[in-house]
């Protein structure tokens, strides 16, 4: 378990201000006695002073490799090399150890191995550093031993007041500077281009594969960070920090897992509301991806589906391809501010001189529910008047009907047209053989404000796609990647406006009444829930001595025990009991069963409740999920959810626009919305019911580990519950 | 509807032999009065005498091209230009028309306007042209009008003996001589590299973005076909042809419909059949897609999971990402021949100096069904004996514990092994900077016979692919496209081995009481499925005037009319009829009902069946797909199928392997194969009717358009049907 925050049990933080950075809240955050945002960022970033713990004089090595690259990469300030065997490292003067550094430092990068590191951390952090940043590893990816190892560090920068990057960190780049303070081979490359795009990455080798993929392109980089262990800084703290970094317009992660959620939520919804978009490629899209980052990184097991939640409530644009990660950024950079939420499929314009090569894009584009539109008969009018003669199809081919003047025009007219949301471009062979001739008409159409422009090449075309790198045109190499692209840029939007309507849970007191840790019964997991408003099943609770009771008949009568959690099973319920006579009987036959089955159960009584009608059973639960919180789950009913995966999550609190997604997302629930001619269900107490519910994550004075309502009965009028689960945690020790 | 065959209702033709070609068998097929086969491929891929019917003496023109290609990539055969305003053309003497030329043709090019070509085409067969290929637009692709002068043009070439490439076709390509019939502007490029891999694409344009993208990687290519609007010469024959052409090894497919079911079904298994990979990528994955390419292509509305059922049983390997299907080539010729079918997942071993990027492929191959193996003890002291000490994790790191030997070492010693099905090499960022180094190990393990080697590359590094592509290793430049052909090559083995379980349908005789044509009634269809042994409750029909039978009860009674096909709608089923009182009862109301709802209906009577118990309840269907014929379709019954997809679909005859495939991928049947202690169904029986069932497509004498038995009940031995229909096709007039 590397830097779990316990934190993550409070929630990804939604009641606290999102426009304020990570600096000024994390009173007790990872930042506790070291350096935060601005000055944190520019000691990590742009020092002034840098040693290098461990340089080498050998220039085969990875450790002569930082060196070498601030040299070829123009870094300005100075750099102390630290190595204890030789007095000169190329050129420069070395020093025998930190301790004997002529001034002072802002920034430490540690390649010493890893028994000699904490004494590198005390010595810079006697030397002024304010970060460390650890390539060494030996630490937490090695298991327990090495835990134990970076736990002792962590604890020790804490103390020192320094802070840490890594360990198994390949290191920090700030491209505008030079200060490169990586051994990542990737940087080996002659230019690094600067520009706006900044990479933080779980995986080091990735962050070189990623820039070396980018710069290919013409992409220009601001800052990329190895986050290594991640044993002080995090993720989360570092997208807070870009999202303050001027050079920086998008932020691009690489992650295997969410290690701080409670600092990453956040940080996510600041660098919304600071338009920077944040493009997301996580491991874990299948359970062997999952095992693996787990296995891999030494981190809990989460729910990718919670992850995915998650990111996209908190504004991160998840992409499904590897190559979408960079290749959407520019898409992002310049759209991802005024792109509109959209309550309805997203309309994309097409135009095209090969209908083989848009309709791939189109294809793919209709999995992710993005609908490419034709022209409507106005804008078919309008174009013909302007001399453009268009068909009315979903793609419009060109092939032989335009020319470079009349493409451009057309483009220039759909990017400022009200029936389109995007407009597309798929350019073909011309691509290759005349780069600037081929996408000349889509450059100088780009200019143009207005919807969102993209194209996709379909041929192999290198020199086309930096051409319009280089314009800011949005531009693909696959039409999988392009489709995903433009399915982010619009879910991101939509998102943003389902959760903005999200108002944080209200906190509501626990009832008085109730116990405040572990399994409650049914009854009291009911009054936990009426106290939220979530309607449920009419009840009481009697006693072997009495059954008195005022629910109405028929009923169902049900063991209740905290001690008994599977009551079915056991024998401990009966329904349709029709009067009192049945309902003696039953009792003693359900007491019997239990006492059988679980003689040390304690055991309170028979909860008799209310026989309810219902047009459809769900499933609605909540759970805490190790990576990122508390998480809402509405399923179908009975084994439907498990059989076919019929299953919505979204992060606790759930606005109602969130609740109506699930609801919409849930397929069972179509047989309550009007499918053939069957009764329609009250879908809206349906959403409330979720709203009240997901607000478990506000109920004061306990923490809510696991609750569910199964089944939940969605009734022509109304909603209600009829069997309840609650488990508290345990108080923390 | 273009080309559509009429023998398509025959079904793919499974009785046929699959080793001899198309042209000894199309007696009646689409080649009559035209070459075929051989003779065919001559004229067509290596004519020695081409005429350019329309050749532009404008170097600038679309029409220009095919003289300039030829000679630029070395054409040595006889090349006569046909221009009705000028004698020469490019240096060459030019002839007012093909009549005027002065020597027999193998083989026309037609790039005169749409009207002009019948009469290229007629002057062409007198010169002795074997096939005419016209590039030409102004046909199906323009609707109902375009789409009677097509049908005149391949009458009358029919009628000539002359053989149609096109119309509406970009043109043919034999790289190894130079014939190059095309107008496609990749063509252009300086060198055209011969090799094994040929291409015939649907899309003209796509064709020349496949050859572009494959040629920038190095892929050597043999032919290269743009089949147009198939009028006459269809995708199916072509690759019928190509299994006969010796330099191609792989055959790639581009396709936005499928046009001859009948000639491609045998050709891609004679493809198989001769190791001849055949890999496809079709549009119309989603329904979006699908409506494009039908728009695009004036086909029929197929269904796209019946195009997959049918590709992958027929042989063809459907990749998901258009970078697959060249990049899967390499792998499908090394391998395809040799990877063994496997009934658990696929076993991979994955070897890595980048633990992220093996993971983004691991992660894709997770969705896949693909598994990434760990070691296994034996194999991690077998290597540590040779001096390579890996652990025992699902992606073995080598990033600082060996040396290239070492790696080569290790990588030979994988693709030996028997604890996993394939190598993969994941390479990171050495590959940018090192590319020789980088791949060298696994260039040099590549030689070693045994399980397939296939390599990622994390960073952009267009040098190690091409290393590797030059060495015949099969290397992938995104992880998504490296895990959609991984899995591919396993799915396509596993299927060859499902479908050679599977015997011809046995001709059964359709039971001679039975109509020959149009809706039967549920009796008449229960006998048509009871003749091919498909068990359906026992039933009897009774009529007004005598409802006595031997049914036991308690029964169903149901109105039993051809002309009443949802009985349950108007009042028409009546079920828990206990005695011969209810039953008279039963039946005069049912009647009433009929009477009412339907009045002109013909009443056979009243259906007395018995009443069936069940553990499951399924919908196995049968129907004529427009596309690809005989489909059989195992569903979820009620509105689960609807609600969940939970379908499965193969072409009929469905061997007892392929059965047993659906049967599991239909999710619902979990239900009845163990799940949580439920009792188990038998399973075997239902195998068994879905086996007997298929063979609909063989019954003699009639044609069945559509049949369904909704529900069958699964039973913890045997299965019954309990209601039927079966609609038959109206005889051809």
């Amino acid at each position: 378990m590397i830097g779990i925050d316990n934190d993550i049990a409070r929630g990804p933080g939604h009641a606290e201000a999102v426009t304020e950075p990570a600096a000024a809240r994390a009173n007790d955050g990872p930042g506790t006695g070291g350096a935060t945002g601005s000055a944190l960022a520019r000691a990590l970033f742009t020092p002034d002073v840098v040693a290098l713990v461990g340089a080498s004089a050998d220039e085969r090595k990875n450790t002569a490799r930082p060196l070498r690259f601030m040299r070829k990469h123009g870094f300005a300030g100075r750099i102390l090399p630290v190595n204890a065997g030789r007095s000169e490292v190329m050129g420069l003067v070395a020093y025998p150890s930190v301790a004997a550094l002529p001034e002072s430092i802002d920034h430490a990068f540690v390649m010493v191995p890893g028994a000699q590191v904490i004494d590198a951390l005390e010595q810079s952090a006697a030397r002024g550093a304010r970060v460390v940043t650890v390539f060494s590893d030996g630490f937490a990816e090695l298991g327990e031993a090495g835990m134990a190892a970076q736990q002792a560090l962590a604890a020790r920068a804490r103390t020192l007041g320094v802070r840490l990057l890594g360990p198994n960190s390949i290191g920090v780049v700030d491209v505008h500077s030079g200060a490169i303070l990586s051994v990542n081979a990737v940087l080996e490359m002659d230019t690094l281009q600067a520009g706006p795009v900044s990479v933080i990455s779980q995986s080091g080798s990735m962050l070189g594969a990623l820039l070396s993929r980018g710069a290919a392109r013409g992409m220009g980089f601001a800052k990329l960070v190895s986050v290594g262990n991640e044993s002080d800084i995090g993720v989360g703290e570092l997208v807070d920090m870009l999202v303050d970094d001027a050079p920086t317009e998008a932020i691009l992660l690489f992650l295997e897992t969410i290690r701080d959620a409670a600092v990453l939520g956040p940080a996510l919804r600041r660098a919304r509301a600071a338009g920077k978009p944040v493009l997301v490629y996580k491991l874990g899209r299948s359970a062997q991806g999952e095992a693996l980052a787990q296995s891999h990184t030494g981190a809990l097991a989460g729910n990718d589906a919670a992850v995915d939640a998650f990111l996209r409530k908190h504004g991160a644009m998840r992409v499904e391809m590897l190559e979408t990660l960079f290749e959407a950024a520019p898409l992002a950079i310049r759209h991802a501010r005024t792109v509109p939420a959209l309550t309805r499929a997203p309309r994309v314009a097409v135009v095209t001189t090969t209908g083989g090569g848009a309709a791939t894009v189109v294809d793919r584009l209709g999995l992710a529910n993005v609908e490419a539109v034709p022209p409507p008969d106005a804008f078919v009018a309008h174009m013909a008047a302007r001399g453009v003669k268009i068909r009315q199809t979903p793609i419009i081919d060109l092939t032989l009907a335009a020319t470079s003047a009349q493409y451009r025009d057309l483009v220039e007219q759909m990017v400022q047209s009200d029936w389109c949301d995007a407009v597309l471009c798929v350019v073909g062979s011309s691509a290759q053989f005349h780069p600037q001739l081929a996408v000349k008409p889509i450059v100088e159409a780009s200019v143009t404000r207005g919807k969102p422009l993209l194209a996709f090449l379909a041929p192999d075309a290198a020199q086309s796609l930096q051409v319009l790198q280089a314009a800011g045109v949005p531009a693909f190499r696959t039409p999988e990647s392009c489709a995903d692209a433009l399915a982010c840029l619009f879910r991101a939007a939509a998102a943003a406006a389902d959760d903005a309507g999200s108002p944080s849970a209200p906190p509501t007191p626990w009832p008085p009444h109730l116990p405040t840790r572990g399994n409650l019964t049914e009854l009291e997991a009911a009054a936990a829930f009426q106290a939220l408003g979530v309607p449920i099943a009419a009840a009481a609770l009697v006693r072997g001595e009495s059954l008195a009771h005022t629910v109405p008949y028929p009923v169902v009568a049900k063991i209740c025990s905290r001690d008994i959690l599977h009551k079915t099973e056991i024998g401990g319920v009966q329904v349709g009991v029709r009067d009192n006579a049945e309902l003696a009987t039953a009792a003693a036959r359900l007491l019997a069963n239990a006492r059988q089955a679980a003689p040390d159960a304690h055991i309170d009584g028979i909860l008799v409740q209310r026989m309810e009608d219902r047009l459809l059973e769900l499933m609605l639960g909540y759970r805490n999920d190790p990576l990122v919180g508390p998480i809402v789950v509405l399923g179908a009913g009975g084994i439907t959810a498990e059989l076919h995966r019929d299953v919505s999550l979204r992060p606790a609190p759930v606005s109602l626009a969130e609740a109506r997604q699930m609801i919409d997302e849930v397929r069972s629930t179509r047989l309550v919305r009007g499918f053939r001619n069957l009764p329609h269900g009250d879908v809206d107490a349906l959403a409330d019911a979720i709203v009240r519910f997901s607000h478990l994550c506000a109920m004061q004075g306990v923490t809510v580990d696991e609750a569910e309502i199964n089944p939940l009965f969605v009734r022509a009028s109304g909603v209600v519950g009829v069997d309840c689960v609650l488990r508290l945690a345990e108080p923390q020790t």
